[in-house]
């Protein structure tokens, strides 16, 4: 049967996968995989193959970018066709193309969603989704833009958190550092003045979100820019305004020092 | 051990869940599950019973809200302790207070993250999940709020959509439509005279997200209202500015009109 199916791979390694992936995964015809729009430095590829019973193969960015997905949509053409991207498939908007040239082709597509670093980082952190405002990505500072701060900015003025993804570049594996995506926001404030992240606002940084072993630091920026977070992947929240039931998570499960409990009587 | 680990159930059924989240449940001495702040209909407690070689224990909001979770802290006092949430177990704020109440019981806590209704819905949408503002909950009109409707006007003012969860009344498993949800914001469009909701404002209705056929709806207010959606759970998305790629998504994959492509060039 034509049929392409979209799997998140979820977060970590192969066990973050769902069991109705597995299952989908081990009725296909073809296997493939990225691994650049995230790295998943757990996964154990030969581990999977024995799981599925099925063998994996790798599409690179130019694969999926230069030649528009061929190989892929060749195999979906001639049977059913798993194709397995990190996190939930459609979070990042990479693939997105590739869905809409496989309906022009007359593929019919599905979706197997999976954990996504977007709500996994929320969940972890303790605070309220529903306070949470637009999110955006803190890139390298060779792509430095103000973005970031402007968001951060704009959120705050309602109270609301930013969750800020932070950069990776491929094929390096190459992460921002929490230091450095902070110590950007830092430079535009030096220049706009707005007071938004100065050495004293909240900050709260995550290392290896959906792993076995995250870690959590809230504190103020001159705290955040000083610790050690160990291994990547990083994240880093800028709350809003914070509940009561918020800062107590924080200092629980987020090492927040005890000066967060007078947060709450701040505007 | 004394353990308390929180697993996410993921969307639709027991195949939703990780295979890590099997995985500890297996190795458990005890294994409890709620169902009341999310409705699993197609969750099939004895087909899990089988795959997990363990016996399920029900808490309800009894349980954990009036007597704080007893049951399950003294169980993980004991031993190694599963308690199973639908979605993730912290998109909702609901276990966090027992999470807290753990850590000062001395109970050490894990989290197994889960697909999460608001990730899936970004991502079966096609729209970009950094153009999405504040999520709010559409309650039922015995709760009537202005909330919603603010959050999407806030949202509108950036050019950001708004993703509406839509209530659920449980024992009941009663869900909120589309209809009725559209219905209230209408109302206090009449009210307020914000011109935010009209019947001429693109929306797009999604029932069943994360299941094997979910329905996705794009239109004018004036359609949605009118489309037969199916069985729940129902979501709603009012979009703010739409990138062309996102129309292209939509006309793709949610029955959007070919009007739509005129919305490209709205302010």
């Amino acid at each position: 049967m034509t049929e392409l199916i979209f799997i998140g791979l979820g977060l970590n390694d192969e066990k973050g996968l769902t069991l109705k992936a597995l299952e989908e995964t081990k009725t296909a015809n073809t296997v493939f995989m990225e691994t650049y729009t995230n790295h998943m430095p757990n996964f154990n590829i030969e581990h999977f193959e024995t799981l599925c019973g099925k063998k994996l193969q790798i599409l690179t960015r130019k694969d999926l970018e230069e030649e528009n997905g061929k190989k892929l949509l060749d195999a979906a053409k001639k049977g059913k066709t798993v194709f397995l991207v990190p996190g939930d498939p459609f979070i990042a908007t990479t693939h997105i193309t590739l869905r809409i040239d496989a309906k022009k082709q007359k593929i019919p597509t599905r979706i197997i969603h999976g954990t996504s670093i977007i709500s996994t980082i929320i969940s972890l952190s303790g605070l309220h989704n529903y306070k949470f405002g637009k999110t955006v990505t803190i890139p390298f500072a060779d792509n430095f833009s103000e973005t970031p701060y402007n968001v951060i900015a704009q959120n705050q003025k309602f109270g609301l958190h930013t969750l800020c993804l932070l950069d990776l570049r491929q094929p390096e594996n190459k992460y921002l550092s929490i230091k450095e995506a902070i110590e950007q926001l830092l430079k535009i404030e030096e220049k706009k003045h707005q007071t938004i992240i100065t050495s004293t606002t909240p900050a709260i940084g995550i290392a290896r979100a959906g792993n076995d072993n995250p870690v959590l630091k809230a504190g103020f920026v001159k705290d955040i820019l000083t610790f050690d977070f160990g291994a990547p992947p990083f994240s880093l929240i800028i709350p809003g305004e914070l509940h009561f039931m918020e800062i107590e998570a924080l200092l629980a499960f987020a090492q927040a020092p005890l000066e967060f409990r007078s947060l709450i009587n701040e505007p």
